[in-house]
């Protein structure tokens, strides 16, 4: 039996979408979900990652177990979210020790317990998936959809790292691989800030991408300055650095010339909402740029 | 880089019970974690499907995704937890249309919210990941390690029905398959008996190696009478039924010859620790006997 299926990962997530009524979900366009429970909000987010997509075959196991906790508890960074524990799912294969390894590390790092999970065997590639729990430290709670015009956008550290550390990873280059292998979920940052934003977000799929989302999601025109990201890769790479993902960077509108309780970059301002939403440089993006990765990873 | 792996899913479990050392983790040896947060009691599991291993490539996925949400819904009942929500992954694949629509049937059905969740792509087989979060409706939460001897062993309904139900989708005999492929989570009777039992789990394993469980948890010996168990199969296949999993009923200890809010039926004693955790019809299983599927699930 062979039905047609939906329009791939587009059609798929329309179809959740309309699954997903509850205002918790945030229609599944926001990094976490947020649930409120007697007096307690608590944040949930599941990300996974599979074997050739968002790793590769040949790295370390456990700067995968290592990743795999720091993607998740990024998105409850994005929320200014205390964690309070992770469950996961182990596809057995080889080096699972050094994947238990590189989870253990950063678990005991952040202070997250392991909490439950499961374990299943399968051939081909290997998936793994975390969902992390938090609770958060402020409500509202974070979101993408709180910017506001004359506001300005800010920026917790640079981006570029991950992509340098990548294509180290790919062709053997001297340049340390961590950035890309060992992301840093900025916890205390997000607690930081949280308090402060308007909105807020984890670039993990390209600043310019990213950008672009919490201006959908505010109803307002993002203005990214590109000489004023700092960057963490060589200059001539800076239009790449700005649709790579994975530095997990927070991402957060608010007042503009403000002090912030952590050092943070102005990168652009928030305007009334034009026929772009983003802006780079003052000038729409072109039509077939794609800002960052849209598809699976 | 290849290293000594673990030595398979039993030395991955033990290195990550070795990680998950919180009390709410439960030593990962019970149906799911228990997390106090203020004054609330959060349940919290995540269960797993592999194609091939899980559920069979040609089944309807609309199946798929129902019994994706009701294992792990049956987890909450075991806990006696009223559902918050579930996230889950979805490996994008062929028939995705039908396993929302499973999805969203069980979901409705149980009034749960989908909250979140990850979108993947892979080649091989597919595998999909659920966390449900549950709200424990009374406390202490039941666990599989309060069996007392004195009490007698209590089952909600008959097994055999999945075992039937799978060999006819195997070999398209008529009887029904909706046992093996549409499982009923037990929640509002997990509700009712949690204020009364003294240990409580869900049969997904094999009835005789989850009241070894038991047994083993509460440090007790559980003696099960065989022909009192309730079976939804013919006769001659009492002793396959006794060892297959996927009927998803509750299985509790609590005082013999008392009162249950729900009809239930009593298979057995709770008695003082000897040599062997489980006796059945008063002898202990033989030493090659696997009781049910000890293997990745």
């Amino acid at each position: 039996m062979t039905r047609p299926s939906l329009d791939g990962e587009e059609g798929l997530i329309a179809a959740l979408r309309a699954l997903a009524t509850h205002p918790a979900a945030r229609g599944l366009a926001d990094d976490a979900a947020v649930l409120e429970i007697g007096t307690e909000t608590l944040i949930l987010t599941q990300d996974s990652m599979v074997e050739g997509i968002h790793y590769l075959a040949s790295q370390d196991m456990a700067d995968v177990g290592w990743k795999l906790a720091a993607t998740n508890l990024s998105d409850l960074a994005a929320k200014g979210a205390a964690p309070l524990g992770v469950l996961y799912t182990h596809m057995l294969g080889a080096n699972d020790d050094r994947f238990i390894e590189g989870l253990a590390e950063i678990l005991t790092e952040y202070e997250v317990p392991l909490l439950g999970g499961d374990t299943v065997s399968a051939d081909g590639p290997r998936c793994f998936s975390l969902t992390a729990i938090g609770r958060a430290s402020v409500t509202p709670v974070p979101s993408r959809s709180g910017a506001q015009p004359g506001e300005a956008i800010y920026l917790t550290g640079p981006v570029g790292a991950a992509m340098m550390g990548f294509e180290a990873l790919q062709g053997g280059a001297a340049r340390d691989t961590a950035a890309y292998c060992r992301p840093v979920p900025l916890l205390a940052q997000g607690r930081a800030l949280a308090p402060f934003v308007s909105a807020m977000m984890d670039v993990s799929d390209g600043l310019l991408l990213d950008a672009g989302r919490i201006a959908e999601a505010s109803g307002v025109t993002v203005s990214i300055d590109t000489a004023s990201v700092p960057l963490d890769a060589p200059e001539t790479r800076r239009g790449d650095a700005l649709r790579w993902g994975d530095d997990y960077q927070l991402l957060f509108t608010g007042p503009a010339n403000t002090a912030w309780p952590i050092p943070v970059h102005q990168i652009g301002t928030i305007e009334t909402r034009k026929e772009a939403g983003l802006l780079v440089n003052g000038i729409p993006p072109a039509a077939g740029d794609s800002l960052g990765f849209r598809h699976s990873r």
